[in-house]
């Protein structure tokens, strides 16, 4: 049992193709302030606020290299000094980040909690978020591997699905897992939300460093022994903690759900209503935008003529729609989007052909990509998890 | 009976605000290469061109005052030397432009015959808009006002109509003028379409100066002495003709047809089918582009994932597209329209609210109009005819 801070771990190493063309390798979603406007903060920003305070210590961020400096730029403007800004070489997914993480934690404390957050989900109800949290780190204490689940509001076909089983004992709200299942088809995922005992899976978690490496040691030792091996070669670098290069590249890139939470016994699920999204797509955008009398979210410099329930995003031009409905525009500088809201998902398709081949699991490094002069500016790298 | 040249009129002074964003103030429609892509020549080069060579005389352009270097450099592009470019202080619509051409070419030849065209048309048979003009130019010979009709390919109800009477005395293919009608509704069009004696009115010309001004003498006095002064009093500016200010915004602003033609007796007809289109709107543009397979027109760097039956339009910028169809997508520097097909028309809306105002008939000074740093970049000047 031990009462100290929870130490969040914010993964920010993701370049969210789907919400291509704001989102490019350069500066991916979570970087960008796409959701909320008037504060002008980014996802990052959003995400590292929300777990401020005396309950948290400050956050260890991990991150893909080329985004580094404008992460610290916005850590500064939070006012906000991180424990670690952790230089990922490569996209490894989610569990040899979350491994690092807690390396670099336990050196200094056997006891401590990690948080493990993504840096591009939005959260409305920040007070039931950090109520889960706190029966999340009773649970942790316990020595579960506690995950979050958000109730399904619809048959989503994107999210993977966890059923929870037994109520944790001791624990009320808190619950073991019985299982976890892949995206489903729309009929197994309208089954899922009749039953009421299935959550998505918000790719959130709470552990303790220690219980989370004996797992992932018993589960994935070699996996761990890179990480072991990258953070003994790692180097600081002013204001950032370069992790050794060919060891972690060397890591299995795998998510923390594989890896540990879909075969450990040890495994809690709190299931907690937060108002959350994953803001995966622009539909996603729409859904949790504001929206005007004819059902249209809009950003920027819009003009509108019977236009409805569209999602219309403007960057420093002017848009102008007339006569259309259920339709995504989005308005970057050089580049723009014109999608069916319900084909949002295949943004992502769009970005690989542009790309002119996929490149799983690597960094995308411009010049690889498709011909033509500003292919590096419409690029997505691949994500790190 | 003449045996001359005969002189090309070209009539520059809209703006073509239903092509906007490409159509703008300072660029209007006739003045961009809409149409002709591999070329890049614009439509007003495509006017003049059509009307070059032994049977033609040097054009005499009609313009805005505004629009005259981009015209100058235009001609100069093709080896072309205007007889003269005519600068209107203010657009008067088509009777006063084509008076003042009648005037300025009978002081050198009493036998002159006009040609006149708007600079804004398409025409994909020049060998027939050639036969066409060889029959009017005997009708005008013979002391006809000619106009050319266009045989109807669909119920249009955007444009007026020419009923054709009987046929001219010793040429065939020319007819006497029954009726001028205004633009129909459906039913009346598609009864139009049907009865075969029907023709779209395409506002293109045919007749001697004398002709002209003597019939324009008998039905608009004050017109034409307005036309009068402002040639008296027209003074040149190197390479142009600057109208008499004074006089010739006095002018009544009236269309050749309903000053002169719907009242004259010597009014004929020339039929003819020649691969016209006004390009007055963005589904006119989709109609006579090239299609893909999935019926998409594509013009610049577009690229597509299931869309139909299309136009997309790219200027410097790169416009993706999933899953739509019947759409036009016109991104230009700094402003983007996305419209569904059917509504193409209604850009004239837009770009009317945009301005805050409409300014009916006279040429709108950027700073008048709507507020907003970039509104004299994307306000439509007023048409001069």
């Amino acid at each position: 049992m031990t009462g100290g801070p929870i130490h969040p771990v914010i993964l920010s190493g993701g370049a969210g193709t789907r919400l291509w063309p704001m989102s490019r390798a350069l500066r991916p979603k979570q970087l960008l302030p796409l959701v909320s406007e008037l504060s002008e903060r980014s996802m990052l920003q959003e995400t590292v606020a929300r777990v401020s305070g005396p309950d948290f210590g400050p956050p260890v961020i991990i991150c893909n290299d080329e985004h580094r400096f404008v992460i610290a730029e916005q850590m500064r403007e939070l006012g906000i000094e991180p424990r670690a800004v952790v230089l990922e070489p490569a996209g490894r997914n989610t569990a040899p980040a979350a491994v690092v993480a807690a390396l670099l934690l336990i050196r200094d404390d056997p006891d401590a909690r990690l948080l493990v957050l993504p840096s591009d989900h939005v959260i409305e109800d920040v007070e039931r978020f950090r109520a889960a949290t706190a029966l999340a780190a009773k649970a942790a204490d316990d020595g579960a591997l506690v995950t979050f689940g958000i109730p399904p509001t619809r048959p989503e076909t994107g999210y993977g699905y966890i059923r929870r089983g037994e109520p944790y004992p001791g624990i009320d709200g808190c619950y073991r897992i019985d299982r976890f299942v892949e995206k489903p088809d729309p009929e197994t995922a309208r089954g899922y939300v009749d039953a009421g005992d299935y959550a998505w899976n918000s790719g959130m978690f709470l552990f303790g460093a220690g219980t989370l490496l004996d797992e992932a040691q018993r589960l994935k030792p070699d996996m761990v022994s890179c990480c072991r091996a990258a953070v003994a070669n790692a180097r600081e670098d002013l204001d950032f903690l370069r992790l050794g290069h060919e060891a972690f590249v060397a890591a299995e890139s795998v998510s923390i759900d594989y890896a540990v939470m879909e075969h450990t016994r040890r495994g809690a699920i709190v299931p907690a209503e937060m108002g959350w999204s994953d803001v995966g797509s622009w539909s996603a955008l729409w859904e949790i935008g504001d929206h005007d009398a004819q059902g249209n979210a809009v950003v920027g410099d819009v003009m509108t003529l019977d236009v409805r329930d569209s999602y219309i995003r403007a960057d420093g031009n002017l848009v102008t729609a007339i006569g259309v409905e259920d339709l995504v525009i989005v308005a970057a500088d050089d580049v723009i989007l014109v999608a069916s809201r319900d084909r949002a998902q295949d943004v992502k398709k769009m970005v690989e052909e542009l790309e002119g081949r996929a490149v799983p699991n690597t960094t995308c490094i411009p010049a690889c990509c498709a011909p033509g002069d500003r292919t590096s500016r419409w690029t997505a790298a691949n994500a790190s998890r």
